[in-house]
């Protein structure tokens, strides 16, 4: 089945942990239903075999909304749960390595914290980056240095692919990442953990262009 | 290139961490001029690209000795390194996604604890099974239940494949472990972190049978 072109728009980042009370695949669902174009699932301290397992049941879950779905930094869980992709980090494996084990037709997604990262990026190899953190953020404690909107319209003017904004962002940031030149903001703890994930999700959606982005 | 035939008898797992003093390529090299025939990498608590660096510069030190060289759980790094094979645990991904994503010619082996998991083992897809923990070791907190050398007696028994046993084991047990019809030692902190491991590697090897045994 051919990957959907993403609407990056509104990208979630999916935190087992964060989301315990409303349930990981309850709250994949909430966020389509809202409008979310993307979903990575990134659970690092798991064992691959549940990444693997949830990962499956995200696919199942989310195939009518027709998202891609994406396995943050294990390639090996990517290909084998079928999902759509892969998102790595600068510590990951090379993104060379992950499109060849993915083959052509997937996405590989790459996070960009500085300006000489960005003039690294191959748009033939990576599909969209990640661009961050905007601000700092508990989500991750052993992110780089925060790079704030200025830092962000920095890179977008560099930038060969589609990007997502991601560190810290709530709703009343959303007008601020696209105003930098972003396509799409991405968020973990503004939609996991929320009460109603859904109405977190519509909330961010509001804030976003009427129509995706295209380069 | 071919993946060697191991000789199971000795089986260093690399851990770098309790490599710090004499190095990680220096480590494996003195118990590959020992007599270790299948030596493996594990450091969970690397990044990913830490791990394929290394796993490269370990596959380049040690082809004078055709020896195969197993990277622990991650077979993507295990792909893209071009190194021999994986060793999975019962939580990684499921050894037929292993086997898929390395093709026929690479080495897939299993961790085993139970006589459950031994039954389930398919000898068309698992190259060799590790067995174990037999005594419980520092080295790997959140290992199973140790086994003993009646529980390895007993598993071999209806072991369809080569097995090395694993878990705390020192020279002086090399002999029971032989006896209870395993095909070879597997140790971590025996060799890593000795002063000598290259002298470590030979007073194990001493007590192991003087030719490989074949299945």
């Amino acid at each position: 089945m051919p990957v959907p072109t993403p609407d990056y728009r509104l990208y979630l980042v999916l935190d087992p942990k964060l989301c315990a009370q409303t349930g990981i695949v309850q709250t994949a669902l909430a966020a389509a239903q809202a409008g979310a174009g993307i979903i990575q699932l990134r659970a690092p301290y798991w064992k691959k075999r549940e990444l693997y397992e949830c990962a499956i049941e995200l696919k199942t879950a989310l195939a009518p909304f027709k998202i891609p779905l994406i396995i943050d930094d294990h390639v090996d869980v990517a290909v084998a749960s079928g999902a759509d992709g892969v998102h790595i980090g600068q510590q990951d494996l090379p993104a060379t390595c992950a499109r060849a084990m993915l083959g052509p037709d997937k996405l590989v997604g790459l996070s960009i914290n500085t300006i000489e990262q960005m003039k690294n990026v191959d748009p033939t190899i990576v599909d969209y980056v990640g661009v961050g953190p905007i601000f700092s953020t508990a989500t991750k404690p052993d992110a780089a240095a925060p790079i704030g909107f200025d830092g962000l319209a920095q890179l977008m003017k560099i930038c060969p692919v589609p990007a997502v904004a991601i560190g810290g962002l709530k709703a009343n940031h959303v007008k601020e990442i696209f105003k930098a030149g972003a396509d799409g903001v991405a968020v973990i703890s503004a939609i996991c953990g929320q009460k109603d994930p859904n109405v977190a999700a519509q909330t961010l959606f509001k804030e976003c262009p009427d129509t995706r982005l295209t380069r």
